[in-house]
């Protein structure tokens, strides 16, 4: 059965006339027009990303060469992608099929979209749009039961309910930063590995990443109390990036009564670009296979048919390059290499939970997946987990447990699928700064 | 030693034209001067209580009635209190001083501001400002210690990083609303309380109440990295509130793992009026007395001389109404009466704490404090912790466990000490409607 969510704008013989978004390498071929944020002498302004060029979005909804649905999709854009994504899936999806038809190979739009091309190079990107609420949440298995074990049934050994619910946690929206922001490493308290000697006050020693999808939500939310069906959910999912919830290990442990706290509100960095759900259908894959002796589907997480509680194909890997390794000229090393498909639950699902309470979730909510762990020990997704296996080795002979100062984390994402055009998420990296010289 | 902190407008010789401000029950004499939002028929509006009058300050302000520094604060307050709070407590100060000038029986100015005048009554009451962040903490070692008992030492049980630092976890800013809003019991997955059986979602069968204050933020922050002091962080205090931390017990406790979510974001109730940092100054006290056993204050919190870090001496009660007293034309009853100096760590202990690891708090930060209990049972301030002794009544004879369909809950606030006039904090109170028939 074909997959009914792909249309003309995935297909695969669609090329550009702009060159760069030719390339079978490019994470932004004609076939993902992400949206995203940058700084321009006029003003923030909304882009869509083709090849190694950028469509300023806000310039050509004002020169007024978009009509019906996607002018007014995309003059909501150019005001802020939260006010796109309030629109809901509709109008993102008309002015996506504008843009296609506009950048296409032969395209009649040309002369009047390319006056509104620049580089990608050079320009600042900023946070893809205000972030009102950020959630994160801990849906692999694996991320929790690699330092457990397995059970009886060769399961990961992880506390019941998250196999009944995704479980998650409210973030700090004001600590979600963009790619490209530095990242200073905190002080805080925390207590010697082994929870010997008395807690301290100072720089974290064992500061971590998580490499993590983001998932931009649309829509402007049910009332209160109501229901949110996982056929609604799926609606309500606007596009996605990658996320790295930078981590203070030892502040987290510490102060855990509650949950993470100024653990994680250090920062939260995210990728520029938001790969909507439109474009990501094609790399959509059945939700994770439970195991047998696991507990059913819960009433409200349930969809039979899998229309749409449907998981994602995404690979997705860390690298890290070290002070040391960047003055010898060595390429970052990758520490991570894994995959999206291996979450216990599908996007869909927890948007549903999330409000299964009556919370109202919309445009402006941000949901970290949690840590992308997968089985093999080669897919730990963040260095708690690889850690577990001992000291490990950089390029250059440095050894590592934690992230030091200098050191540069960098995430990317691809999706990939025979007869499909690859699309990827581009990147989300930060640079650790020593913590400042503040106290004693 | 005089309180270097008590100026001309606590002065308890201070009477009003307003003759409602100068009765001894009120919550709002002239040395009050809380800041609301309300709605008019103009559009929102903010206001100023004085007995049981609204002085309308954006129509004040308008009208050119202030000026010098109080002109610039009550512009920016007449937009919205987030503004004047983000200009730092000498704004809001002056603007006070001027106010109360306005207000004084005898007062040249009575003509002028006496047109924007309105009563309380009937006025529609807004969110304060916009919640930008709400963060709740966890800061009286009674709460968490009624279940556990006491320590060798004769103090309650808590997890040791209680004593520490003051412990908190993000909470969803959109859950916030204002008094009155209504709060309906969600739906949500639970298990018996003695966590028997298997999971199920339904209707939460365990809703409470958790009475707290809360801290309204004000100023602009600082600098990721930098340091916030404990002078810095009692800077940042624009006013005090109620809170009530609404907290569905089952989905609490089964959710767990990563802290509250679900169970805590069906609604947090505020209430309507910020009593500012300046008009609480004559009801400061010594910060609570740590029992010698307990760890040191550590360096970022410690206060020697206390003269920034310390406590508040807030009378505390919380009162249910069912329907069937409503029906019977039954009082609100009071299940808890308790007070904020029994907190562990102080207001601005949880500010600079909060700041520690470089996260910007600032104007638009809501923090709750915690579930306000002391060491009496009769300072219980939940229903978790009443009912640890068995049922209990209501007049009329209903018995109770938890929040029924039809209990509103009410608290209240109140700051006294001889020599000063009293001032209130006002009313948070919700109503609770019927979960909705949406699932099986």
């Amino acid at each position: 059965m074909p997959n009914p969510l792909v249309n003309p704008t995935h297909d695969p013989e669609l090329r550009s006339w702009v060159g760069s978004a030719n390339d079978r390498a490019t994470d932004f071929p004609i076939q993902n027009l992400p949206f995203g944020r940058f700084r321009a002498a006029e003003g923030d302004r909304t882009g869509v990303a083709i090849g190694e060029l950028i469509v300023d979005l806000t310039g050509a909804s004002a020169a007024g060469l978009f009509a019906g649905a996607a002018a007014e999709a995309a003059k909501a854009g150019a005001q802020g992608l939260d006010q796109l994504a309030r629109l809901g899936l509709p109008a993102a999806s008309a002015l996506r099929f504008a843009l296609s038809t506009m950048l296409v190979d032969g395209s009649r739009h040309r002369t009047g979209i390319e006056p509104f091309l620049r580089e990608q190079r050079g320009t600042d990107m900023l946070l893809p749009m205000p972030v009102r609420h950020f959630t994160d949440m801990c849906v692999s298995t694996f991320h929790i039961g690699r330092r457990r074990g397995t059970d009886s049934n060769g399961q990961p050994l992880c506390p019941p309910a998250m196999r009944h619910i995704p479980v998650g946690y409210d973030g700090r929206p004001g600590s979600v930063v963009v790619s490209g922001s530095p990242v200073r490493r905190p002080w805080g308290t925390w207590q010697h590995p082994e929870g010997e000697g008395e807690p301290q006050f100072g720089p974290e020693p064992r500061l971590d990443y998580e490499l993590e999808i983001g998932i931009w939500l649309a829509g402007t939310g049910k009332d209160g109390g109501s229901t949110t069906t996982i056929g609604e959910a799926s609606e309500a999912i606007f596009g996605y990036g990658l996320l790295n919830d930078w981590s203070a290990r030892g502040i987290q442990f510490f102060e855990t009564m509650l949950g993470p706290f100024l653990g994680k509100s250090i920062a939260t960095t995210v990728s520029p670009w938001i790969v909507t759900s439109e474009a990501v259908a094609p790399f959509r894959i059945p939700a994770f296979v439970r195991p047998p002796c696991d507990p059913p589907v819960p009433v409200h997480l349930d969809d039979a048919d899998d229309r749409h509680a449907g998981g994602l194909a995404i690979a997705l890997e860390a690298a890290i390059e070290s002070a040391a390794m960047r003055e010898a000229g060595l390429p970052p090393h990758r520490v991570c290499a894994t995959d999206f498909r291996h979450m216990y639950w599908t996007p869909a699902q927890m948007i549903a939970h999330h409000a299964s309470n009556g919370c109202v979730v919309a445009a402006g909510d941000l949901i970290g997946t949690g840590t992308c762990s997968g089985p093999d020990p080669a897919e730990a997704a963040c260095l708690l987990e690889r850690n577990f296996g001992g000291p490990w080795q950089l390029p250059g002979g440095e050894t590592r447990g934690w992230l030091e100062d200098g050191d540069r984390v960098l995430l990317r994402g691809r999706l990939e699928r025979p007869g499909y055009v690859p699309i990827g998420l581009g990147t989300a990296e930060g640079l650790i700064e020593p913590a400042l010289q503040v106290f004693g």
